[in-house]
């Protein structure tokens, strides 16, 4: 990360009418050069009298480096830029999802059979036994992807109209990932017990909920609301995607470091949702010694009365020696330090002062709590959220995985016994030969992990009770 | 309907071992025509020892039918049923609509343009402008179709659960007819606030929200609520598509006959949602006589104490002379019966009494307010809801092009004018010279009316004023 690299998240396609003489191409791919564009395909799309024309992608850095590589390509002689397209906003054009008819409704006798009158009896069957369902309609394979818009990725509180296109992709990661059939429903309230209503009376339809860009503390009594009154799991990813993943990559640390979870002094930087559901996940895999810090330093159970309900929760089940002190003072001879919290936020010196073989992940994103490379002589295993180093620690490793597994038992629940078979699982996807210090996760595009958790899951799911589905059904059940 | 023909909505297919010697599936054949089933498609599975394995399709008249057929089948010597799969309950294992992504998101750079970090800017662009939503997400081309599962086809109050099957159904007729994105959204709640609440604090996401099969009188006031609240087309299709296309088969059936809507005496039977909806279009196009009965006879403003309030409007704004009577009174001399009651309701005494060139439509469904066979000496044009005689009037030909077009309008309302040019364009799709006592609805599966349905609500969204897009945008809009 010494200098950001430029990135199809940045790329641009130009339309360029280039004169029809030798050596003009060369010329446009030099001064993107010179200004550290990306150059990516080269197309030809007609001859124009005496001008090539020629779409030329483009990745850059960030808006502003694509503006300038621009306004270079077009100082040059000889060179007309006759539009730019953004790929990014090109690819969002009318969505990113649609919806398929499984069988074709053409003819007189399709449309008897899914619609009237042929659809009457398989209401009837479901009026008779409503677990039917789960057989008979989408709900066995739909999951509702619901944010409010109150915690946008790094953007913060933008709305719900804003926040589709996340949602949106979400559901085509649901898809690509493990077939589950995800829709984005984007709610114009921030209320609480609003959010609690509205997706209780939306649910009949669907076999799960995941919550998602739910700021916290509101994202806490959502998921327990719902939890408590549906009979489908509800699942916060920015939770408890990223503990599960977290614990995963923790198992492999572990292996790689020779030691265990229950000696470990583990310190959680940042108490906010993935905070919380960080150190639940650990504490019940076994780790014994949590200190969580937030802004104010260690929290602990001297005073509590201003806290909120999970900072109470975090001040009441860690911290066994209820220290006190600053985050350098946490992390002074720490195996594990774990940054959910913002850019930079973590100082080189704290992790000078870990124990023997540090493991660091700094997950903020995309600005880590600390730069890999400022410490990677000191921390013996570094991670982070980012795509460009090793070990991702990527919510897209858990979620797909875990809802497959739970559909596939229809699962009235994702519980704490679900969610560790998926971090073992994940972790158990790296053969202990290949673990090494740059290899404790597996990588996203790993097709083994996804079939791996869901396995797992549905196994779970079956042994925990949480499972509807009997373990063996006939053929006969229509 | 001399008598209830076999139909694909009852049809099965039998597994069948049949001893391999000469005349053996000929014997089946007969026993099935003896007992009036259908037999279609007949596949031989594959040779066991001395059987050969065959599938056979049959369509029976109900379920008890097809139990007959199937044991008739067992008893034949040298047969025996493997097993017997509903064919319609088949066609809905596991739902019948899916979700799909329009681009894979298989690699690395896929990921970084559709989900993090790319998606990122595309949310900043919308929380900036919310209107961008519209080019940006899905919200272009995505209707809810919305149920409380309180009026099911002719099922009742069957719940949420229930009442999947049939909006799924809907789903697909949207896409199959107008390729818009529909999805299904049953609510477990009747309350009419709650309704109101979740559809609003959903709707971010949506083009459009269709309200499907909610009972009267709660149909209306959530109608009335959601238009007023949402910047998006409410259509509850119960009372609107049926309206729409009951003044399409009037104009039609106008035309044949020679008379005027103006002049026409009009006898509306049932004042449920569609009763309403009909009568409000019709007024809207030019009637200036109509009766609307309900189990007491005529309505009109003699005694509105004990009324609600849709019929507090009907008598408000019908029965320009205040009769009142039974539904035979109202018969007498009318020019046009429209029925949308339940079944038999007409007796045949009221046809009879009818004016010159007497025009009905039956439109309960299955079995309609009188047998078309009864009257088709006295009623000179008759339509039904059902596809098995002339002239269906189908909710299909009217509310795939209304949504379509008003989503690419970007309108803000399906609105009055909306549903006349709606109308206009699906009585225009037969041309004069075809027109007749069994031909003034079009099929429902002539491509040109969702074509043309849809570009005259389009105009008549930017002609009212309800359309929000502008009508010519450049292609700089990103």
């Amino acid at each position: 990360m010494s200098e950001i690299q430029p990135s199809v998240s940045y790329s641009f396609t130009m339309r360029l009418y280039i004169e029809n003489k030798p050596g003009m191409l060369v010329k446009v791919l030099n001064v993107i050069a010179e200004h550290k564009g990306d150059p990516g395909a080269v197309d030809v799309v007609r001859v124009e009298g005496r001008y090539k024309v020629r779409d030329l992608t483009v990745s850059a850095r960030d808006e502003k480096h694509s503006r300038a590589i621009v306004e270079e390509v077009k100082k040059i002689d000889g060179i007309k830029v006759h539009n730019v397209s953004d790929r990014v906003f090109l690819l969002h054009l009318g969505g990113k999802i649609r919806i398929e008819n499984k069988v074709p409704v053409n003819t007189r006798d399709a449309l008897s059979m899914a619609y009237t009158p042929g659809v009457g009896r398989v209401c009837e069957a479901i009026a008779e036994e409503k677990d039917k369902a789960h057989t008979l309609t989408i709900k066995q394979n739909s999951v509702a992807v619901v944010s409010d818009g109150s915690a946008v990725l790094g953007l913060g509180n933008i709305g719900p109209e804003a926040a589709m296109p996340v949602m949106e992709g979400k559901a085509m990661l649901f898809k690509e990932f493990a077939d589950v059939d995800a829709y984005p429903i984007c709610l114009d309230t921030q209320e609480v017990d609003e959010i609690v209503n509205a997706v209780t009376w939306m649910a009949p339809g669907f076999g799960g909920i995941n919550l998602e860009d739910i700021s916290a503390p509101r994202c806490f009594e959502i998921e327990k609301q719902l939890k408590e009154i549906l009979d489908i799991p509800v699942f916060h990813d920015d939770q408890h995607g990223t503990a599960v993943v977290t614990l995963a990559a923790t198992i492999n640390a572990l292996k790689v470091v020779g030691k265990n979870l229950s000696d470990l002094r583990i310190v959680i930087v940042g108490a906010g949702a993935a905070g919380v559901a960080i150190t639940r996940i650990l504490l019940e895999a076994g780790a014994e010694e949590i200190l969580c810090c937030d802004r104010n330093g260690i929290i602990n159970r001297n005073d509590l009365s201003d806290r909120n309900a999970s900072k109470k929760w975090i001040a009441e089940n860690t911290n066994p020696e209820n220290s006190s002190g600053s985050l350098m003072d946490a992390a002074t001879g720490a195996d594990l330090l774990i940054g959910v919290s913002g850019p930079g936020i973590v100082p080189r010196k704290a992790i000078e002062e870990m124990a023997e073989d540090p493991i660091v992940f700094a997950l903020a994103n995309p600005v880590p709590e600390i730069r890999p490379e400022e410490i990677n002589t000191i921390a013996r295993i570094i991670a982070t959220g980012r795509s460009d180093y090793p070990n991702q620690i990527n919510n897209v490793l858990a979620f797909p995985g875990l809802f497959r597994g739970a559909l596939d038992a229809r699962s009235k629940d994702i519980n704490e016994s679900m969610k560790l078979a998926a971090a073992h699982s994940i972790a158990n996807c790296i053969d202990e030969n290949d673990l090494g210090e740059e290899y404790i996760v597996p990588s996203v595009f790993n097709k083994q992990v996804v079939r791996n958790v869901a396995r797992a899951v549905e196994e779970a799911a079956y042994e925990s009770g949480a499972a509807k589905r009997k373990k063996v059904e006939g053929a006969d059940e229509l």
